[in-house]
């Protein structure tokens, strides 16, 4: 399932979870980050490389923040403030800081608000990248809560009958706990696929699969295309989820707008009102399910759900139906125990910025 | 862009808006619905019928909702219960009645909950089918709030990979309000098109669109098919929102899930941990956008916003972009003038009912 998109076997060089958690570590300390924030950068990103997002672990984002924090349009050390709070929500400024470790401390605030109060709703402004949005839900998840993230910014995606980029890929994160199953992780862009993907299919040479981006006049793609011209503008022209009308790209678009509400408009941030290319904001909710009903219970039924969709009967030549979240824990097993796959070239960043850092470098 | 599921102008008889709602009313009134629950009632089918949500709307729901009364599988006087709640949260049981009544007085505790401490989330269990849920977001909208609504239940969603349906059509709806242009209101359900519509398209002899539905092994059907008997089953075998794996049809069926979770879950509804055919829940929040900041200051850069969406350049062959409300809005001001354009065999059915009740008629 997530396949499609890892680096194949026959190349990649595994690399021990901690390992790799460690060089993260001390290359965000060497950017100024302090102790306690890099090791929550860090595991931010190697949470993504455990379960699988391969497209937001550190073989691709990290290399990117480090050159934000190099061109210091990044604070590595942030004073992160809320700016208003009531009982159930709080409005927070990032201070320019990277979501990483932004989002977190915003999704702390929210979960104990809804300790509190039964929930906790969350606005952030001024803040960056904030690796893969799951990571911020499942962090309620932990406290037997239900974890809601979203993030947007950028021209990624064309509303539906438009001709040019105005929204970002706006993805939607949320999580809620079983108890003996895996819990439910949803985590997703509101384009037809995640920006990332455009980028890594490129690299492997896989080209544009139809309904992924629009053409250069806005006109669906629904043939794929592979020309380099196209696949480099195509990053700026992604399509809705859905990709035509016909097949609900309004719905995509329209879930994209939501999440430029919770993210942008809740928290004030700039650029949201004129559709600015620069504009960032992060939405974290957390609802304490104790609130609700008894937690125990809660987490009995979901587990039923959970089995009960696993268990769906399969279409022909696959194998097995899963739920958002059952790959994602399946992988993180997995890589804990044999390492996470590195791409070499991947490894031989590490090993240049290692060197350039001053940092012992032992991933291979 | 509503038009493809409206009745032909040249066989739509035109009805007064005022008194389409209040034959709706008698007719509610006659099934035993106490006065105000039925004014209630009626405003949320007009709602939808003065919008342009056809699907929503009298000719297809209120007969239904009489038949379900008639049958006494629905409570015509049901009293609420709000079974456990905290400052920010409420569980709620509909006591078996029409979530059309049900939903607007979940809607309104979360909101005087938003009024106190920021926000408000109601889920609610044992209740019937709500009609258009962007009504139900709406009226936060009236409070200067942000609104939510989802619903789920019976089977017609195929999992990505599945061969049978194991989740509902689960639309989300959700609310903001702008302060010169019309609110943002998107309600969408997560199959890539609204099971309603399925049904329209094939009394109008349109037949399947690909995309739309599986086939009767799971496989999606992206050719389109029209035989009865493929449309007789189709109902029940709906896509998700992106249609197949490689469009992103995991996003619909995650995000179909994550409503099964807010919806039947949360509120603890009976049927959700067996995935069985019968099970019905809602979710409602509001977010008071005076908690997060300065209520004039959002609404003004919710205009620029919505202004920014719908002044987007076009893809040929199209005239505007939309957001999500604006045809709903621009449908209202017309219909309001004009009169709803129902199909005169749903004129017949009103002639019919309230003979039947001793209603006096004058819809035509």
């Amino acid at each position: 399932m997530l396949k499609h998109f890892q680096v194949p076997d026959d190349i990649a060089v595994r690399v021990d979870v901690d390992k790799l958690r460690n060089a993260t570590e001390q290359v965000f300390i060497k950017c100024g980050v302090p102790e306690s924030e890099a090791k929550l950068g860090a595991d931010v990103l190697i949470f993504a490389d455990e379960s699988g997002i391969d497209t937001h672990g550190v073989s691709n984002m990290l290399r990117a923040y480090v050159s934000m924090y190099n061109s210091n349009s990044m604070n590595p050390d942030p004073q992160i403030k809320i700016v208003k709070e009531t009982p159930s929500t709080a409005t927070v400024d990032g201070d320019g800081g990277l979501g990483c470790m932004v989002a977190p401390k915003a999704m702390e605030i929210a979960i104990e608000k809804a300790k509190a109060v039964g929930t906790g709703v969350v606005a952030v402004r001024n803040s960056g990248h904030l690796g893969a949005a799951g990571y911020h839900a499942m962090m309620a998840v932990e406290h037997d809560m239900i974890g809601w993230c979203m993030t947007s910014g950028g021209k990624r995606m064309v509303p539906t009958f438009g001709a040019e980029p105005q929204l970002g890929t706006n993805p939607i994160a949320f999580a809620a706990p079983g108890n003996n199953e895996p819990p439910f992780m949803f985590d997703a862009a509101m384009t037809s696929i995640a920006g990332n993907k455009i980028g890594l299919a490129s690299r492997m040479g896989k080209g544009m699969s139809p309904g992924w981006v629009a053409k250069s006049d806005g006109t669906p793609d629904m043939t794929g295309g592979a020309s380099v011209e196209f696949v480099a503008n195509s990053l700026a022209m992604q399509l809705p989820l859905g990709s035509t009308r016909e097949l609900g790209s309004h719905k995509g678009y329209g879930l994209g707008v939501m999440v430029d509400i919770l993210t942008g408009q809740l928290s004030f941030a700039p650029g949201y009102n004129t559709l600015a290319r620069k504009r960032g904001g992060h939405f974290l909710a957390a609802y304490s399910v104790d609130a609700f009903g008894d937690v125990d219970e809660f987490k009995e039924n979901m587990d039923g759900m959970l089995k009960a969709y696993a268990a769906t009967k399969t279409m022909p030549g696959e194998e097995r139906v899963y739920y958002a979240g059952l790959p994602e824990h399946e992988v993180r097993i997995e890589r804990r125990a044999n390492g996470v796959p590195l791409h070499p070239e991947v490894v031989d960043w590490f090993r240049g910025i290692c060197a350039e850092f001053e940092i012992e470098f032992d991933l291979a």
